[in-house]
């Protein structure tokens, strides 16, 4: 039985998400604590992480209320170590696939979503800067890492985990032409570019990762869709 | 007894020695291919490594010489998947701590050095821009995450092999005064200036990591001073 774990998250972030996914794959036993990232609590950053962002964890020591984190537990940060961390303790998930070729190939994979997805969903997509052709690439060469069939590597994997929260979002943002003329359906114009035709492969991969239940009982569609609205409202 | 191992590499790249020290941590037996950076074989990039960068590993399938790559291996890529990779097949190397919290704050503290040490490194050092200010501060945060003594878990892991390879550079850099004025010693009083006073913690933990064998035994100290001679003396 492994030690407490108290997740500090925010339905919002991306980050915090991929956590939240892999907790619920590890079907691990925890404290969820919501953090208003528009008005974090003043003891966030001291107690919890230096950096105040989410996700952040606080692991064994003593039985406390999240909002009075022991000096006592470990505290652990950033998105992707939280991940592999929770993959470590619950072996049996499959986060972390058995075979050391799969799990250097998901690992392989999110090195993509960090360095080529990521810039590409910030300029466009957060900043709503930027141009559409880097998101275009970015989801071509994820595109041409997958298998024929199933997710990243095959199996359900850390990989995946690491990419969903992203295109959840990505989705949100353009369907609903959030911070595009409305009139013109540009937005979803683009949506239905990267999910069919030559990109019918990711589509469908997409649709596997929307469909897992990991995801679905971590993804709150109206407070992101909200969020998103009032974000680019304040913005225009 | 895993499978065969080539490893694709370069004496002068601070990722490339990454792997070439997870595999000697392992005692891993592997064939060592040096990749001309500045003229790469046409085979290279197809046949290894799409990204055309180094380090790059060919794992399993027939014995083949290096420039003859199989197409039955499995190629990965990417120096910290690649020493993941290493520590998931030599379990008995230690790169991976066997507990998982310490993984978890290993994989943080390579967190650090990618987001933090690895931009300053590349402004400051390889393109001598910058301002050292931002390496400084790198360094004064890596020195933060340290323990009272020993590697940066305690005990030598990952963390220390994506870290040694850039320390040993900007070593180099600095102490020979390359790219600054060599009559003002400016260089080598910024070693000076990171490695003793307030930064005698981050000093002796650099010498540790200077005397491990592994990082001894794949790292050639005329080859890279040279190379940096030769690149700064053609930019100035």
């Amino acid at each position: 039985m492994p030690e407490q774990i108290t997740l500090y998250t925010a339905k919002v972030c991306p980050f915090a998400q991929r956590a939240e996914i892999a907790l619920a794959e590890a079907k691990a036993p925890y404290t969820r604590y919501e953090i208003d990232l528009q008005n974090k609590p003043e003891w966030y950053a001291p107690q919890v992480n230096p950096a105040s962002k989410v996700p952040a964890i606080t692991y064994g020591g003593p039985s406390v209320p999240p909002d009075q984190p022991s000096p006592e537990s470990v505290k652990l940060a950033e998105s992707l170590v939280l991940v592999e961390f929770i993959g470590d303790l619950f072996a049996e998930s499959g986060i972390l696939p058995k075979d050391p070729v799969k799990r250097a190939q998901a690992r392989f994979f999110i090195e993509g979503v960090s360095s080529k997805l990521f810039p590409a969903y910030l300029s466009f997509i957060v900043k709503n800067s930027g141009s559409e052709e880097d998101l275009i690439k970015a989801l071509e060469y994820l595109q041409s890492l997958l298998p024929p069939e199933g997710f990243a590597v095959g199996e359900h994997s850390l990989a995946d985990i690491a990419i969903a929260p992203f295109l959840g979002r990505a989705r949100i943002f353009l369907v609903n032409n959030i911070g595009k003329d409305p009139t013109a359906s540009e937005g979803a114009k683009i949506w239905d570019t990267i999910t069919t035709g030559k990109f019918a492969r990711l589509g469908k991969y997409i649709d596997d990762l929307f469909q897992r239940e990991s995801y679905k009982a971590t993804f709150d569609e109206e407070v992101i869709t909200a969020r998103f609205r009032k974000h680019f409202a304040q913005a225009s």
